[in-house]
């Protein structure tokens, strides 16, 4: 199991007029704990777009318990439970600044070869990575 | 059962440097899909609100089959299943302008009293009105 | 001058915390106004993409008389005064279903050369078909 | 002049096809970067409205130089000049990782009181503060 977490702050943007985090906006959240978790590994995205992968979203759940409000900061927790094959499956938890869970959810995305837009498997490199967590 | 649906076209601030609707826009096109729904009752959410019946969303389920792409008219065609009680679930699918299946997904939301914060029955109004096709 | 309009309903998820239409998706309402008025003339900023030409923006001026309201028909009027050479304006006006004035803004845009990278002049399509009417 | 800085990395969600950021979220950087400043004095926008003071936008500029690239961690450079007195002006310049220029632009804003609906004076708190920098 790989691990990892990240913080931001909601912005006024992303609040709505019930006075919190409007629901869509959750899905960019989970990204930004997506990006964070392959940092922490000391890959990036942005490189593994340049390198002819990309990744795709196949299917989103997203299970909201309290809203996140205006500010106040936030952690995104993002895991990794199975080494991926061409598909790959981040879980997030996130919580308020008091450790209260407000959402929890799953991404899964899936590796795609820029050039012949079909899928491939995970790149070694990160999959090599991977192997020592999960 | 009841079935509506509508259109929007994707807007270039929806895509991303993928080249195609950014995944996390969709719950938008959802909100649109509802939103209309309940116009085809001639119900607008905007007075549901102003009656002091708030609608947070529970639980996010979205499939993606093929991106929609900027520009092309989407339909995004909504479904209710079930009469409401405290809680409500609209399924959509959203089609590009061929008529290609391009996602699906749900929506949960739950009635929520505005004064003490409570869940609360479905209004009466929308319930009756969903009773001549559920 | 080059004058027409569009319609739209401001989402649930373009609203903030203070109960009202966010200071930063006018921007996007102006796009939705740009757009269209293209679309009036025939023309799409699509195809204009598919043909190698596109359109960054280079100036972007809001003036914020009155908040948009969630669900309230917003019209964007769109007028195009003067014939573009490598750069064109668009004037915005955006009133509420009552016909209030709410927001005023005007963006600039220059065409450039998608291969070259290059400002260029506007595509003879478009200059052509403004003739008529700046 | 009070002059404060914050970095953070353009989201996917934030790009576009064009493969930059879209000029439509410059906006967002900006209440960052305003809200940055505030806590840089201690003081919070939250804590503003919880006591009763919003600060609605009367204006919007944006320059755009050169465009901001997903993940590439740009620097927000907020400036006041002037000691507000109903309004306060911010002013921004956005640089990349690189210390390249992207963006300059300004926000008006005015100090409404949330119960009369009315323009106030500056709070006390954030004068004085400002009036040792000013």
């Amino acid at each position: 199991m790989f691990k990892t977490q990240t913080k931001l702050r909601p912005r006024y943007a992303e609040t709505d007029q019930m006075g919190v985090v409007y629901y869509g906006n959750y899905p960019q959240y989970f990204e930004v704990g997506r990006v964070e978790a392959l940092r922490e590994l000391n890959l990036s995205y942005k490189d593994m777009e340049a390198s002819g992968v990309m990744m795709p979203v196949l299917e989103l759940k997203v299970r909201y318990v309290q809203p996140a409000l205006y500010d106040d900061e936030i952690k995104i927790v993002t895991t990794i439970n199975e080494l991926p094959k061409t598909r790959i499956t981040f879980e997030h938890e996130i919580y308020d600044s008091n450790g209260k869970l407000l959402t929890t959810g799953s991404v899964q995305l899936v590796f795609v070869d820029m050039k012949s837009k079909r899928p491939r498997k995970c790149p070694e490199e990160l999959y090599n990575k991977l192997k020592d967590f999960v």
